[in-house]
C-alpha cells in the first residue's frame, strides 16, 4: 500500500465531511433551528437527558436524531413522546457524519422545529473528528464508568463546549470520587463546565438548559 | 478520491493485521502461553474482571496489556497487584490491533506467563474487525449501560467465544431487565454463552474461569 494512498484518503474524508457540515449548518440557518451533538459513552444516558430536557421545554419544538450502530430503540423512544425523529443505523461506523446527518435532515419537518438533538453513536473517540454542523457538541458520561473516564478520553472533553456528569446519585453505591473526575475536568477543560445531573429525576437540567441557552 | 483508493486501503489494512495477528499467535504457541482478548464497553469492569480472575489463580502466572487511549491507569491497578503488564496508549485509535500488541509483547516476559490478558480499548465497535492472534475473544458490558447494548452492537456478540455481563448487583437499581439482556443475547449468538458476574464480589468468575479452561 502506497502511504499516500492513506494519507489523501484521510484528508479527503474530513475535507469532505467539513464541506457537508458547513451545508447542514446552513440548513439549520435556513430553518431557524438550533441543533447540537449530543456525544456520550455507551449507556451514559444520553437518551433520557433528551427526553427529560425536551419535557422541560413547554413552548420550544423539538426533535431528534437517533445514531446506532443497529436497531431503533432510542428512535422508538422519542416517537414515544411525540418527537419527531429519524434513526439512523451506521452499520459498523463507530461515529455519525455530516454525511448521515444531511440525509437524516432530509426527512425531518424542520420548519416546525426550534431545537434537533442529534444523539451521536454511544462512543467516547470515533466521533470527535467529525463535527455535524451543530451549534454545540455535549459530552455525556456517567459515573458508572469509573472515575478514570476523562483521563483515558481526554480530547472529547477538551474539545465539547459542554460536559455533563450524568447518574450521580449513584456515586456512593458504585464507589466512584467525583472529585476525582472534576479534577481531571479541569486540568482537562480549565474555562469548561462539568454539569452534574440525574437525568432520570431531572436534577441538574434546568443549568443544562442555561447553558445551552434554551427557554 | 478514487474508490479504489478506499477499498485497497481497507483490505490491505485487514490483511496486514491477519499477517501480524498469525504471528502473535505463534510466539504465544512457542511461549505456551494462552492469550484472551478482552472486550468491551468503557467502564463495564475489564480491568476488575481481570485483577479478580487473576487472584483466584493461584498456580497459573498471568500478564496483562492495558489498552487505552490515554493514560496508565489500568497499567498502573495490573502492576498494583503484582501482575507484569504493558500499558499501549492509541492516542486516537478506537481498538488494538496486532501491530500495537506485537510491540507490547517485545516488553513483556513471555516466558514466565501462562495466561495473557490483553484489554483492548473501552469500545463495542471498532475492536470486531482486528483479530489480535489470542486464542478467544471475551465481551463483557455491565446492567448499569441499560438493556439495550446487546441489540445496539449485534456484532461483537455474535463474533465472541465468551460473552458476560457484569455489575448484575446493580440491576435492580438500575432498573434494568436482565431477561431482556438474555433473550436479545440468545437471538444473535443461540450456541453462545452469557456469564453473569459481579467481578468486586468475585461473583460469576469461577463459571468465567471454566469457560476460558483456566485452573
Amino acid at each position: 500500500m502506497h502511504k499516500t494512498c492513506d494519507v489523501m484518503m484521510e484528508k479527503n474524508i474530513l475535507e469532505e465531511n467539513s464541506k457537508l457540515a458547513r451545508k447542514n449548518a446552513e440548513l439549520f440557518k435556513d430553518h431557524n433551528v438550533r441543533a447540537f451533538n449530543i456525544l456520550g459513552a455507551i449507556g451514559s444516558g444520553k437518551t433520557t437527558v433528551i427526553e427529560k430536557m425536551a419535557e422541560g421545554m413547554a413552548d420550544t419544538r423539538v426533535g431528534a436524531i437517533a445514531g446506532d450502530l443497529s436497531g431503533k430503540d432510542d428512535y422508538i423512544r422519542f416517537k414515544n413522546r411525540g418527537i419527531p425523529a429519524v434513526a439512523v443505523n451506521t452499520g459498523k461506523d463507530c461515529h455519525l457524519d455530516a454525511h448521515y446527518v444531511s440525509h437524516a435532515l432530509e426527512k425531518l419537518p424542520l420548519d416546525d422545529m426550534d431545537i434537533l438533538f442529534i444523539e451521536n453513536v454511544g462512543n467516547l473517540i470515533c466521533p470527535v473528528d467529525f463535527p455535524l454542523g451543530t451549534e454545540m457538541s455535549v459530552v455525556i458520561i456517567s459515573v458508572t464508568e469509573g472515575d478514570d473516564m476523562i483521563r483515558k478520553h481526554p480530547l472529547i472533553f477538551a474539545q465539547s463546549e459542554i460536559s455533563v456528569l450524568n447518574k450521580v446519585d449513584l456515586a456512593e453505591i458504585m464507589e466512584v470520587d467525583i472529585g476525582v473526575i472534576e479534577s481531571d475536568f479541569n486540568k482537562i477543560n480549565p474555562h469548561g463546565k462539568l454539569i452534574k445531573t440525574d437525568a432520570r429525576k431531572g436534577k441538574g437540567l434546568e443549568e443544562l438548559s442555561r447553558m445551552l441557552k434554551i427557554n
